[in-house]
């Protein structure tokens, strides 16, 4: 007898073929050829039971479930940043899981392909969101909206390489704010700053830094610097690698495979290592070779007022203007920014200390938690008479978070409850299920958070255990004395101790009770 | 010149043309003929612009986004319905937006082809999920988990012909709370129908009714009125049509399309006209025929203890044993139950009557609210070796129940507030911006919810009509006076009342003023 699993496994590799036959669009006839041998295959492995059985139990690549504790972990993140943006004003919108494919396309260059598509069923193509600032955009110009301040909290979709141990999934959350509207220069700006301090802060994540730059103030360097106007981008997304690759490997790109003069590369080199705060945005505005660009003038001046702001919003301490920050997406027009954590994953608390860029003793980057930028004009790509809406965000990648802080759960064996019930009603003696139910329901119908083991006659110990494995603060115990004196014996289930409550003041004793917890 | 939308009309339909030939795998001559009719088209089009701007603004078909408005009203609903899945003790999970297409597979019968799946671009082939059971029952079988009482709040996807203002989406929100385990018979199952007598008393939706039945009941009673074994389903999904179609309509169906006897079918109207309590569950156990089935009567022993349950619970004032009820999913094994609200959507407070099954004055149902029952077998489909996981759960269809809300809050023209500011900081003159920031800082960093003008130079008159337009119950006013004395002028906007508090005691004030509130 031939061996189930090798077979299920040339089934699964056939399958491979002919999917990838298919996609190349190959021809009929050599389909059909692979298409035989899978039905052969399959005719093989048909010997055994009805083949109900034989499918993966798995979720999709690069997707998980969320068991209870992760959910209550998650829980705890989404409550802290909602908190955030509430206290910020913002207001919240939601949008379909899908958008016509042709909202999406031409918004993301290259990384277009990593688009899940839906199959069509007839009816419109769809395929599924890709970021929530796109879904955003189309939303504003749909409904003619030119101003709010609105939160979004979803799921997003890429068919990127998974990495599942470093929070890098295809099903993930971005947690995004965003300001749309025409306001005075960088003060929406610096509120988006201020909100990603806020986050990182509270979250307590270990330390961090938030680089800063301008798209404009790029595009300026590259002119200056001699770069083609057609090499900007790809140039661009070649800077971008900085945070990965050394200067070395950077302007060897540059060069040889970009096609670049090493002098302008070069260049390029002095200014992409400069670091620091307001003072080198005034510097650079006196530097010869910059001064002559008007974009970067623009871009510098700006810098100069979002650090005058978010010096008042006091966040400057984590702060540092960094010209070797890119971002990738071809959406952003003007101030660019993005967070990274600069301490190992399990941290202890930051000290809340002053050392502001001090690019000497840096840290190693965990990757990066944050990033928006100002992207005035994608809403306009959406209106028929091209009608801009200034915009300015942020995005918090949730997923590296959850990460670190379930492995510091984890670490520190910290017991994470996943329900919330106050009381367990039990009994000590037989038959009494119905007085259970009934004690129950009075519970609930007070408002109290109460179980009931769903058992006649439920042992006494297995009841005290439950309340120790989930949590449960306190047990409710009825026996026949109980009933007939009216009353309820009150366990703590931490110290043992017990008390008999009046049946009518049970409800108040527990509230008082778990109040205090 | 040609009229424009017209052109795009035509290529709309040309599209569906092209789209559905390839749907029907015809021949690649006919294909390619109707797609260059379609390039045609495009071509004419062409002319104008860069076809940047020529797609439709819109969501996908079925679905819709929400608005701040909206959500504010979702997030009251899903407080409301988490806040009592919690208070019966519920974990919650999450899982993927999509499922391996074959862990949806034979789970939905007919309405399998609702399913949205998603294009093959190589690796698994995968689909939207359908509901949350089928997910739920996959993770249960995965993780090996033989006992959870575990709450999913999420979307599903059914790509059915939408009615969107009847509350019918392609895209909608279900909220599932299920117990899976091993326990004594219908302590889980009444708790279940608590829950939803519980929901829907508190979303104050008006009077409802919660329908129980039970599937053996249903097949003991298509036994002994001589319906074949393989008619059972297709005259259960007939019987199901009841609360839409008159009995003669239904027994038409049944004769005429069925096939069945019209003996058989006169039998049945007998039965399935049947409502009441405990005491219809008593007699039906007496009844000559319905006792000659052994499911029948294990249905309806059951039936009598859920009742005695129930009773305990104190929801037996809307809970109704039906025989027209029979639901159309396959996977039920046990008790089944609906609830349907009987007044018109925008209704008054119900009446804490106790009239129960009141049967001649039935209202007008406005269609099912909830709906759920057991399912002991459908964890072990998952199974390798089909080890059953007993479970029983509920769901609650969230669509409706938002249309009625939002109605109703229209028609009571009720002010929904959309964010949660509590203090808006303004300034009276000019040049005051940097103040203005650093008092609203103070006011973050205290954990208030602040909002303060993008704007350098505001008019008080448009900082006080903002706060008018949006709810914002205070305003934090800063003047040149102000700054010296060390004040801040606290205006209330609803009454204009203005008092100077000093800058130290602000936070404490505020807080004060809108804890109360």
């Amino acid at each position: 007898m031939e061996d189930k699993a090798q077979i299920q496994e040339a089934i699964k590799v056939q399958g491979e073929v002919v999917r990838k036959l298919k996609s190349e669009k190959a021809s009929k006839e050599q389909i059909d050829e692979e298409v035989a041998k899978l039905l052969e295959l399959k005719a093989r492995l048909g010997g055994g039971d009805d083949g109900k059985h034989q499918f993966v139990l798995k979720t999709p690549k690069g997707t998980r479930d969320y068991n209870p504790k992760q959910m209550a972990i998650r829980e705890r993140v989404f409550n802290t940043i909602t908190r955030c943006f509430k206290r910020h004003g913002a207001e919240t919108i939601d949008t379909p899981v899908f958008e016509l494919k042709e909202t999406l396309t031409g918004k993301y260059g290259e990384d277009s392909k990593l688009i899940y598509d839906l199959k069509d069923q007839g009816g419109e193509l769809l395929s599924l969101r890709y970021d929530l600032t796109v879904p955003f955009a189309r939303y504003l110009a749909m409904n003619k909206i030119t101003n709010i301040k609105r939160y979004h909290i979803a799921k997003v979709y890429r068919r990127d390489n998974p990495a599942m141990t470093r929070g890098r999934y295809r099903e993930f959350y971005q947690c995004d704010f965003d300001i749309a509207g025409q306001y005075d220069a960088m003060i929406p700006d610096a509120e988006c700053l201020k909100i990603v301090h806020e986050i990182l802060s509270e979250l307590e994540l270990g330390d961090f830094r938030i680089k800063v730059n301008d798209r404009r103030i790029l595009d300026g360097m590259f002119a200056v610097c001699g770069v083609p106007d057609d090499k900007f981008r790809t140039i661009c997304s070649t800077v971008d690698k900085l945070d990965k690759l050394p200067w070395q490997e950077v302007r060897k790109e540059m060069v040889d495979e970009k096609g670049l003069s090493e002098e302008a590369a070069d260049q390029i080199g002095e200014y992409v290592s400069l670091h620091g705060g307001m003072d080198l945005a005034e510097r650079l505005l006196q530097d010869p070779r910059m001064s002559q660009s008007k974009q970067a003038c623009a871009g510098l001046s700006d810098i100069k007022l979002l650090f005058s702001y978010l010096q008042l919003f006091q966040v400057t301490d984590k702060v540092v203007f960094d010209l070797s920050l890119a971002r990738g997406l071809d959406y952003y027009t003007g101030v660019i920014y993005e967070a990274v954590l600069t301490q190992a994953g399990v941290a202890p608390v930051a000290p809340a200390s002053n050392d502001t860029q001090n690019g000497s003793e840096e840290s190693v980057s965990v990757g990066s938690v944050a990033g928006g930028g100002r992207y005035d004009g994608l809403v306009g790509m959406f209106d028929p008479k091209n009608r801009k809406v200034p915009c300015v965000g942020v995005s918090i990648g949730i997923e590296r978070i959850f990460s670190i802080m379930e492995q510091r759960a984890e670490a520190a064996a910290e017991k994470v409850r996943t329900t919330e019930v106050q009381v367990l009603v039990a009994s000590a003696q037989k038959n009494l299920l119905e007085e259970r139910l009934r004690l129950v329901t009075e519970l609930w119908n007070a408002g109290i958070k109460a179980e009931v083991m769903y058992k006649k006659n439920p042992k006494l110990l297995s009841q005290l255990q439950l309340c120790e494995e989930t949590g449960i603060p306190l047990v409710a115990i009825l026996g026949e004395q109980e009933l007939k004196d009216g009353v309820v014996k009150l366990r703590v289930v931490a110290s043992r101790e017990e008390v008999d409550v009046s049946r009518s003041d049970l409800i108040t004793e527990i509230k008082r009770r778990t109040s205090e917890a």
